[in-house]
């Protein structure tokens, strides 16, 4: 299924990097922003997509009305990353998941920046551009954390800075880029070793989350079972070797 | 007095990523890693500093007896963010800062993976290679504020994580880059507006301090009053729209 998207997602990574100063308009949340790109790019890749794979449904953030069904379904962040995007920090990536019957079965997160295309399908592993990738195995002691601020809840916010205090003296440190679809990427190809926002959007894990299991990783909620894709939930991956541990530490500070 | 240090700064950096696999070793702190790679730059930077500046001190991470007179010192972080290094994150800085009568006169930071030479002499201005750098003008709730997480002083992470607890809902966001010297060039090129550490060394800041203050910014002691250079002090920096602001939150938290 790559081969008929590479095209079309570095199409997306040259349009998304035309902007010299995009227009900025905030959505109402707090921190909670969308440019004139962000839109550009999403209406490029539905009208691609749509007639690369006709009947495809659309979840993607920046389009009302999103309700997951059974059907074969794209789930879009046309850039993960949108402040740093504004902000011109480099790090913002083009997420396309794909569900069927509400699991994933395909996911691709590309760089512009770095011209790198993370993708992975069902039973055949991750890759970066030609590259396999592969999770890493620190142990907890370790391990750097991928910190999510869930930014847009405030009363989250308490939360994720006691999720820091706890998790400093277990983990090596943390990291936070400002992306999720990022921390996913640096989880599959070894440069960290978990993540966890305690409210995240399906745009911004669906291909993530078949990147990092494919790479020998998992992901799931945080209170528990696999990641669904209706709703924000609390999400969580990590490398197989800590998964369980890093879980229990975040399910005690709820 | 870049001129004469622009070649060394590459070379450095060349050096820094001939390693496929550096040798990592623990300094006894939590988190606390040097690599051979970290040692071998910081080499090459003495012995080639020593021949273009004789009778210049020298006060380095990895150098015993560090001691600051009122001569003309070079302050050297030889690979800021060790971690980010080892773990290929991309995401490392070689800092060399230079003060005289214990104030900085010089700076400059290489980001050898974007070929990236940010530098400033006092009274100069601020430059990346040959562009002009100015600080933000984010008013504090628009801010992006990078986290320094004190990952080797166990008695500082409840602190940390209270911070960003405090932060969060004061400004957008928070980042952490696993870098300091990064943070002050993100500050400086207006990419981020705010950073703090509740300790940190001379070495991580000393380069970057110039660096902010002749874009425009601020830098300083969170207790109060201007950064030293002697040892690790609580340090701060932002661009001058929400120095006052950001000190006083940081203030009311420890």
């Amino acid at each position: 299924m790559i081969a008929a998207l590479t095209g079309l997602m570095e199409k997306a990574g040259e349009l998304m990097l035309q902007w010299e100063n995009p227009q900025v308009f905030a959505k109402g949340k707090h921190a909670d922003f969308v440019t004139e790109a962000d839109v550009a790019v999403q209406e490029l890749l539905m009208e691609q997509l749509a007639k690369l794979f006709p009947g495809a449904k659309f979840f993607a953030e920046e389009k009302k009305d999103n309700r997951l069904t059974d059907e074969f379904t794209f789930i879009i962040d046309p850039i993960d990353g949108t402040t740093n995007y504004f902000r011109r920090r480099e790090c913002s990536m083009i997420s396309v998941g794909a569900v069927e019957n509400k699991k994933p079965v395909f996911g691709a997160i590309y760089d512009p920046y770095r011209r790198k295309l993370y993708h992975a399908e069902k039973g055949k592993g991750a890759w970066c551009n030609a590259q396999r990738l592969r999770v890493s195995e620190e142990p907890i002691e370790r391990a750097l954390i991928g910190l999510g601020s869930s930014p847009y809840y405030s009363e989250l916010m308490e939360l994720t800075g006691r999720t820091v205090g706890a998790l400093m003296p277990r983990c090596a440190d943390v990291r936070r880029t400002g992306s999720a679809a990022m921390e996913l990427c640096d989880i599959a190809a070894g440069r960290s070793d978990g993540c966890f926002e305690w409210l995240l959007q399906p745009w911004d894990y669906c291909a993530g989350v078949l990147l990092v299991e494919e790479a020998g990783g998992r992901c799931g909620n945080i209170m528990g079972g696999e990641a669904t894709y209706e709703k924000a939930i609390p999400f969580m991956a990590a490398n197989a070797m800590i998964y369980d541990e890093l879980q229990a530490l975040l399910q005690s500070l709820r």
